[in-house]
């Protein structure tokens, strides 16, 4: 997603340093002090204009959000929608999902969503992608025991090579769906902006995968 | 696949039993005497009416090749056109998959194919699914290590129930394609009747998978 560099975006966060946060390695451990409820923490990486973010927060109250995105542009546009309601557990963090481990404790985490993550077609940029071996270490220290990555995507080539990577690193799958939305479990699905825009075009897939990897009898 | 009876079967299986063989556990450990050189075993479970396995055996004469259906009127169809071929390294073998243990001897075969195997969409019946934990407590067996099951299908149902089942016990991914017939490794595809017939109505989903399960780094 490229976004036009926003000349309101710095002003903008700035002023709203509630909701953001731009040094997340500060906050390591104290994450509790940024909502008002003490409640599972759940990060969405990649989390773009915020869309689905917001919707999960008014649909979960007793969850506590985080929303990780890289683009300053375009966490500004999702700090603008965040600050036109009124939640108190969604804060957003502007920076490298790769670093979540340097802003999370061990086992802190009880889901990570990824939702439409970057494709990275290029087989020599594979290791940019969201679900490739060197994220999921960060990944597998941060979430909880049994706690799930819940990923979506439009994207064949990702897909595919996510399930072999998940599978080859030894994770669980719970779940796959192969056209989500023509799957029973749509009915609880909360839409990304992506998601929305580019269903029309072919299937949604969806996985949902642990690190637990238990054999099931 | 439902084929009606056919009156003429039984005799006709009687006068090719160079090409088919109905006491496949007489055959335990002598497989070789079937066929003219001792090479590779590669196994259909499945197989229908032969399209593939006949197919596969003039592709690969170094291969012998082994293909296992459950219905007589099917097999016989099989038979029909193996015995308008000259081919020393294709054996039928009428009986239910389940079975391979049976008439196999550990680690005696160095690949399993399973194509569109019938999906048995309802949830009391996934005990019969060719792919079905069950199933594969045969196909480790009989498999040498390393060896794998390629599976295709082209069914979503039945894809995303095998994948969620080979990595549940412990299987490892290969190779996953969620459309084969737009991937790169369709160039040496061999088309079986079922997916010439349904692959213009959707997706063709194809997986390689062993049960050594190697964590890669
Ligand atoms: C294709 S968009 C999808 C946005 C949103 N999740 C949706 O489904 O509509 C991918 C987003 O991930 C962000 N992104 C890519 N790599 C990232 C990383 N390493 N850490 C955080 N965000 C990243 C991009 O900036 C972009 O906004
Ligand atoms: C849908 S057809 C596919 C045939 C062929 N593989 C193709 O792709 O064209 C499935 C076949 O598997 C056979 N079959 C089902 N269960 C079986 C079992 N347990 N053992 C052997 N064959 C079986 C059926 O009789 C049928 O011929």
């Amino acid at each position: 997603m490229r976004v036009r560099n926003k000349p309101w975006a710095d002003d903008f966060i700035k002023e709203h340093s509630d909701y953001i946060v731009e040094d997340p390695e500060n906050w390591l451990g104290k994450w509790s002090q940024k909502f008002s409820k003490n409640q599972p923490i759940h990060v969405e990486i990649g989390m773009g204009k915020g869309k689905f973010i917001i919707e999960m927060a008014k649909k979960f109250p007793n969850i506590n959000f985080i929303g990780v995105e890289i683009q300053k542009s375009v966490i500004a546009l999702a700090l603008k929608k965040l600050a036109s309601e009124e939640l108190n557990n969604v804060i957003l963090v502007h920076t490298d999902g790769a670093g979540v481990n340097t802003f999370f404790n061990h086992h802190e985490i009880s889901t990570i969503y990824l939702n439409f993550s970057d494709p990275w077609p290029k087989k020599r940029h594979a290791k940019r992608r969201l679900t490739s071996p060197k994220f999921l270490d960060s990944y597998a220290e941060v979430l909880k025991e049994d706690a799930p990555i819940v990923f979506k995507t439009d994207n064949r080539g990702l897909f595919e090579y996510s399930l072999v990577t998940f599978n080859n690193y030894g994770m669980h799958f719970e779940y796959v769906s192969l056209d989500l939305h023509n799957s029973p479990e749509n009915e609880d699905n909360v839409e990304t902006e992506y998601e929305n825009k580019f269903s029309k075009k072919g299937p949604i897939y969806k996985a949902i995968v642990k690190f637990d990897n238990k054999k099931e009898d």
